[in-house]
């Protein structure tokens, strides 16, 4: 059950209108590694866990969270639009900043949302749930979270360079810090989990089940070894079950395949 | 540039038909975590490598890999297909086992590919590029990698309980395997990065664009202490620059919003 | 800002497992109408209201208890998932009605969240905001809210019918009682709002600006009069603005377009 | 069955080319509230319609009108394209007023389409039929009608704002005083149903199966009780089947749910 | 403008329900090549057409037919469902036929349509406008025109395959008909524009403008030369402009691509 | 099995940076007919093809090369971003160019991809798998290649008019050329499989199944015989079976039809 107090968790006010930058922050409002997927990801997660209450507690405080910085960022997007010039076509076109301007910005914030927010991201494609994931197992699930807080501050850092806007920066600050929180957090809870388990997700899968010779090969299939002086070609693999080993010229281990003709009755092409 | 060999990989016959097992197998295939996501997601990262070869080879032998993956799990489902009872609606009526079958096996199979894969998750919703992650920052996107490979390596197993088939065993093991190496190596190329730039990404951001004051601690917004028995709430954070800190109340650091009404041309509904 | 508390909202437990009722109840978690799409919805529309505080806080209200809602019915699916027979498949080929749960539960429930609720409908499509409308305009957003509520009760009561679970019954019922409410505040609201500025969304239209000869006028472009015997075809209109009129035969009030030729560089079809 | 005449409903001829519009123009084409979205939603809501044939017809004629829309608007985007400066590269460089239309203009009309209109909305995303809604039950469909046509009208109203061209503010009034009758023809449709059967859709839903405690009170899960000074907390309630109550302090009615940890055999993190 | 009939253009009314070939069908309704697309594809080439008013005839005489066909398969899924068993969970328990029936039908057409088609192919995934083509090249376009009566027919024949029932293959039987017409009339379309301007499409491109040594030969990429067998390796090639020609070793003919490093605002890993 | 090399097949390289035209090279790249399309769509085709070895290596030497080409654009794209002006917002106020480019350039391109290349269309709308088609039924699935060679060249030709960059303009030359290769390729094989088992497909649909009296009919459902003076309305047409004919005023062949009412669990409107 929830509860939404008004109060922002943080500032959000701008020093002046831009359309265009409303268009660009979407991306981290409704894109891919946005709030919304944040904060859904987090919930199906916490409510997905079975037994696990000290990491259910830790995503639904993270998620709920998130929560409230979809709702700065929503803020921030509406003042943004503040007196966009969706109307003033005889300036357009004669003065060539205001055209730029209302060619740039997306259509939705003037027709559909009348100055608000969209859950859309800075291309104007609607968020859909096919960006997040909640698997039931922790190790995997904090890796995608550690993920998914390593991509949103990077889109931050570069939203933070495409302004100059005093009242927007300080934002973004403050969601900088949010995200190196949540990428310590998650880096400390995937190392707890690690130490209990190992290191390759899912920790349960018998030995035998598993063709064992084919778990530290790297197969050389673009052409050139670069990728041979790394740390993953040789010495102890971070599993510790194995060594590293580099194969040059990968073979096939298996004929090619030739597939039955199809039956009469499904009318493909015959041989 | 790439070329094309008609020998398979690794074996991929099957027993015996299976077409509910089949529709199972797709997700593996076109799913969020399928092979194509990962062939695609390494080809655009190894394409928007900007120097750093090194690691720009990596990604390109192991995308290339898993194109092979894609086409050895299709070759499977192909032969799961074999003998789809699609047109004995007679015996369906009577007999509840083809009935069993016959509802539940993905339409498309028969109606749309005449018994080959699609590109289609287990659902057979169509496999999109929002699954899909190449931002340019390696550290962040080596950890995509790994979430990629952890919950990949989660639904192979569960789909190796759901079949008693040794060939399609056979072939799951050997997909367990290379999840097991790219888990490998994607940890070892994350230590290497991690070792050089520190463990937050992007590792660029000047400290003053931060409110650090915000960068170590977790806000309990969900009732209830659980999560603050985890290590992530007292100690030296992992960025080593700073501790833990807890929050039992967190409180809103700024105001209640209130927008400026909308102009009036825009249509909205005015205070 | 949010805050989250782990007692549930209202009682969600089922009487026994039932994976197939899991996948129909998903719908009203992710589908179109689904909870997911009233508390997104409810969300933007008060973030994007400017003014009226009355109704932002109402949306807001509300919006904040379908939170509430998705966790119980993620709690519930998690519920009707749980033991269910994925690993069962000796037992699937004697036994139909195992075989029948096999093939009709969703393999997302199995494979990829691990017997979890996952953010989709019924058929298994991932929850998109294109679901979702707040449009700045009060008048029209209540309405699209009324709907929601009409079309979600509805579903609930289908699906009500679907089982015999007291367990599950109890929760519809209160859901049932909810939507009843919500369609009751909106009701209420949109009256409020009609009264203040008529019935016609938006209510800013200058007269001017509309071919007022068309606003009330029935084309009967579909063969056949049945519909002239609506309160639709006579009398005044609910605006107030003129009295409905019936054209038997409709007519075209312009030319045939014929569009200019595309320009060489176009590379279309010249004439 | 359907015929068509070439002639069109009404004028569609700009005055001007004006390719930033022709993108705008999109929206009500191919947006979650354009043409194609009634058209199609009245369509299949005619096809479900079981018995009730005066209903049928009224949707069917009106859905058959919408088509005539598509076409209209479709061949005013075809307009506004003509002449649009895609080869013109050169004098971009140097002229911004250009250089904005060919930055602002939606690549599709060009590329894709030959300077004619495409199934999208105004950011270049594809209709598709998640936007509509045919549920059998007809109080609810007419309310989804009903905010279809409010929406639409408040798009258009928008655009209206937009453009000084003669040409095409004539063609919107049309679509404006279409959208004010079919708004009055939908009130008008459910008034005469919700006289007959009451105003909480499905009127069908026995008494015994709704928690009825909790079907006519507002919970206040948003601080602050400005919603409270509203017409839905006190009075008899539209439904007439209770009065409206107001809960400040919003409180649990079940226990916080703790999930069965999962099978081994699903590889879900155990506790 | 349109114009509706109420009498169906062919015979549409099953022997007996099916839902579960209910569910099936909705392939040629909402599917990539179901009646939806092709309906809609024709009337945006129709709008898109400049100049040849004898072409743009023809695409709208078939697509204008197609609205029909969409009809005719709607009221054929509606009576498929009729008595579809969707409340008797209890028969359903012991009765393994009525288990597989309700496991296998879409939900969507109990819980969301009430019995009515809807606008989804036979996974349940909802018709989108990225299926349709219309690119105002008319040799492009009856291409692809072509294309989908060919995969539509073929599967309307695999429909026709997996039904005993007289009244649906009564319908069948119409539709493979008229996509034999479609067929042979595109086919005839398009021999005319050949004739014309030869067959490449566009034929507009300059000679200058394409590296024509390129133009004529198959490059061997997939290992193994079964493919040199074909009447495209050798002779003269279709547009008479050269000779096919054959590589068994195809050679790059540029260097390795070595991208410059990205600029320090980017915050991507710097090499 | 796949294999790669560094090297690209063609020159990719422009003579200057150009954001905007970077935005518009996506759409062959991940638009309908870009360049991941016919690389999925042969893939799939091969993998899908039962016996008929000739046609399988034809579409797996085709498709490997396709997936050069998706290497080629995406270095290309890279490259126009080289410089993109993103972080220059006190230029862009005042200096107009700054601002067009800012406004329309991909706000993907500077912060989801960090300067590379994104698996979208022009507009930003992710590749998705509904655009690809492998039926099993070869001449139906050439028709698809055929057309998709059609489109892609139509849009490679747009893609050369709208822009004077030598660089750009040599590697569109290579596409002009490989295009014509493949839609020559296409046309012979088409021919071959027609001359074996005649032009309408699927070759195998009985006579007795098709309701041959509407096998050659072309109905008048537009306004106006414009369409009757094509080679479609009289002679024999191309599958032999039968001449053309025209109907000026078609007519239903079937009743008007009425649903039964749904049955009152189902909650719809009754009658
Ligand atoms: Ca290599
Ligand atoms: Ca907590
Ligand atoms: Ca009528
Ligand atoms: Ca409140
Ligand atoms: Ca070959
Ligand atoms: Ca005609």
């Amino acid at each position: 059950m929830f509860f939404h107090q008004k109060e922002l968790q943080f500032h959000s006010k701008p020093d002046r209108p831009d359309p265009l930058y409303a268009k660009k922050l979407q991306e981290i409002l409704g894109g891919q590694f946005g709030e919304i997927s944040v904060a859904m990801q987090y919930m199906f997660q916490g409510w997905n866990t079975r037994g696990n209450e000290k990491y259910k507690d830790l995503v639904m405080d993270t998620g709920t969270e998130e929560f409230g910085h979809i709702e700065m960022i929503a803020t921030m997007i509406a003042r943004l639009l503040d007196d966009a010039p969706v109307n003033q076509q005889e300036d357009a076109a004669s003065d060539p900043v205001i055209g730029a301007i209302m060619g740039g910005m997306n259509p939705h914030h003037a027709i559909v949302s009348g100055l608000g927010a969209t859950p859309e991201n800075s291309a104007g494609v609607p968020w859909n749930a096919g960006y997040i994931v909640a698997s039931g197992n922790l190790l995997a699930d904090f890796r995608t979270n550690l993920n998914a807080e390593s991509q949103g501050r990077l889109q931050v850092a570069r939203l933070y360079e495409m302004t100059e806007d005093k009242g927007v920066r300080k934002m973004l600050s403050f969601l900088l810090a949010r995200d190196t929180m949540h990428q310590n957090q998650w880096i400390a809870a995937i190392k707890e989990l690690e130490e209990k388990d190992g290191v390759i997700a899912p920790a349960t899968v018998p030995k035998e089940w598993e063709a064992t010779e084919f778990s530290h090969t790297l197969f050389n299939f673009s052409a050139g070894e670069e990728s041979k002086a790394g740390s993953w070609t040789e010495g102890r693999a971070p599993d510790g079950a194995g060594n590293f080993e580099y194969v040059s010229s990968p073979e096939a281990h298996a004929e090619k395949p030739v597939l039955k003709p199809a039956p009469k009755y499904m009318h493909n092409t015959l041989p």
